[in-house]
């Protein structure tokens, strides 16, 4: 090992430097500032915890990407954790003793094992907020209302909005009277919208051409809020179970294109992101040039239930450093007043009161270790006729 | 596994709720924007990289205190940053390219296996300042400062800071002609202030009379500024070389109690606190009642070197959680206004004008969601004579 490897960072693991940072750290609390006022109370999870509490019930998916460690105080398993939804629904469920509505958002660090997509980072600062005890749309309605929030709140201009509705799949399954692998055999075939596999696993699973043919048109309905009427058309014959969560896609629609004329909605009838734990209504934020989703949500209500109250639930998290690369960031440090090693009280007062005034003061010490060029100040804090006083910085 | 031991965190892990939560999250940035004011840069290190850049150089106890996991892309030991200070030095090495001063600050949780003491949480959030590229006093001078300027800024009235200097032992250790096992077995010794165990220690492996005295009087140096002189006279004879840092004490002593008057300095001449990475001035913080220090700090000059570069280096990281418990904290919800569902576009408008305005507004969903008791309302939005008002909530 050379001391040229040493400083290599782990592939998609990043270090962030001061501007990318005082941007990202001003997002963070744009938004945090954002979810208070719409009434949602800050919670810090911890950043491990047991994998029976944080993984149980969720799926493959978050567990292959969460690491593991040993407990050195109980022996037991704990993960680093991969996604903080679940810890903020273990929380409502047993932390909170609330009976109706309990609003709560977060931000930190997740880790993965794996990034989720080549591009994608293993550690993303995510931020979310959950709506826990609301079982109607109007919940729904809400959090994708705070999630267009959010992306103005960052400066995002294209506010693109994918919708879908789990509901829909699990009717269809129900109706194609689909076992469990089948149903787990189809919903990875979706995700890929890999059309030819999906026109093979029809032909040899399905028999009822009705259902076959209406299996193979998954795939292709998805675009503007004419898909929710085909899709209505389409699945009225066959799985009239769907029509419910097709017209909970028309009602949100609906609301949010009212009050967020500039988004675009965008439907996704076999779309079904997310760790296998959503139930209802999912969306994502999607951004041009940008493949990953910078943002993801639904309702996901029966997850309290492993932790002892199944609770109606539903939020968003985004990725708070995608969300920062494409808002109107800034990316420049604000320049600091340039002050001579404040050895005397008369220095040291004059620095202080700048300072509290709201100014940031860089105090020279040593001659050898002051390099000007280095340093981002425009202005100095200089002695003449006996008072300290701030002139442009003398190049 | 029942449903009751699924929600409980392991020991020593905790989560942390809302009201202690806004009150750290306000901690957090009022600390980041006194660091910004004092011309620190914000940087994000990731939370977790390459033991090898992560350890290397840096000593058994945070090697002990880190958890390591399999990087699954290049078969690497990766570690769970036990600790910020490490990562910032690799970061001033080789990701900026200063020659001069560089000062950085940021603020993270880290993880640790165990508890670094019984009480201890296993998962502090760690805020802290670095000034690399000054090797003089002027540097630990600004550092120390800006350390009393956090308690205060969190609210701590008892301004205690513990002053030692790792130099006096150093210069001990050379005089003595200890060799590396011997050194660190004293160290450890010392560190635990077992006095008889010392007198035992010192009557086996110490010949020169003088020296072996001086060594027993080690642990009882420690006290008010009269430590200082008392040191100065005992090491003048044996160790000469002890008597610049015994000084660069003194030095720093007198800067800050000009500038903090309130301040009370404690100094313990055997006190070596740190990884073993530490070269100079070493200071901590603590409070009454409060058995950990609750912020932790020195000079680690040579850090850099692993990374190719060896920069002066001084410091310190705060437990903000613990920061937090000791300051004047609220520990209250900012009340919210209740609204109702905004089914309408004027409730939604009337709602999102109050929000605007910087109001936190709670909607009320479903009736049989809306739990009034539960909700931290004070006043609510009501239509009267066709216009939206904030009233009252009634009760």
């Amino acid at each position: 090992m050379t001391n040229a490897d040493r400083w290599l960072l782990p592939d998609g693991i990043a270090e962030i430097l001061p501007a990318q940072a005082e941007d990202i750290e001003q997002l963070r609390r744009d938004l945090l500032n954002l979810y208070h006022r719409w009434g949602y109370d800050l919670v810090i999870p911890p950043v491990l915890e047991f994998t029976d509490s944080l993984l149980t019930g969720l799926g493959q998916d978050l567990d292959l990407l969460t690491f593991k460690v040993t407990d050195q105080l109980s022996g037991r398993s704990m993960g680093i954790r991969a996604d903080i939804t679940p810890q903020t629904a273990r929380m409502d469920a047993h932390s909170f003793k609330r009976e109706g509505v309990n609003r709560l958002c977060y931000a930190g660090h997740v880790v993965h094992t794996r990034p989720k997509s080549p591009l994608a980072t293993r550690t993303p600062i995510q931020a979310g907020v959950e709506l826990y005890g609301e079982p109607g749309l109007s919940a729904d309605i809400e959090v994708v209302s705070l999630l267009l929030e959010s992306l103005q709140t960052a400066g995002v201009t294209a506010l693109n909005i994918d919708l879908g509705h789990v509901g829909i799949y699990r009717a269809l399954a129900r109706a194609t009277g689909l076992n469990e692998s089948q149903e787990l055999a189809l919903f990875a075939l979706l995700q890929q919208k890999a059309v030819s596999d999906i026109d093979q696993w029809v032909a040899t699973e399905i028999a009822q051409p009705g259902m076959a043919q209406l299996i193979r048109q998954l795939p292709t309905l998805c675009g503007g809020i004419e898909v929710l009427s085909e899709a209505r058309s389409l699945f009225s014959r066959f799985v009239p179970d769907a029509l419910q969560a097709i017209d909970e896609l028309n009602q949100l629609a609906e609301v949010i294109g009212q009050r967020y004329p500039a988004a675009n909605l965008y439907f996704d009838i076999s779309e079904l992101r997310g760790y296998h734990y959503h139930t209802g209504v999912v969306f994502a934020a999607f951004a041009p040039g940008f493949g990953d989703a910078i943002a993801n949500g639904g309702r996901y209500d029966h997850i309290g239930e492993v932790f002892g109250r199944a609770r109606p639930a539903t939020g968003f998290a985004v990725d708070l450093g995608a969300l920062n690369a494409l808002g109107d960031t800034v990316g420049q440090l604000e320049p600091a007043i340039l002050a001579p090693e404040p050895t005397t009280a008369e220095a040291w007062a004059a620095i202080q009161s700048l300072r509290q005034q709201g100014e940031r003061v860089v105090c020279g010490l040593s001659e050898a270790s002051l390099v000007r060029e280095e340093l981002n100040c425009d202005r100095e804090l200089v002695l003449e006729d006996g008072q300290y006083q701030v002139k442009p910085l003398s190049q």
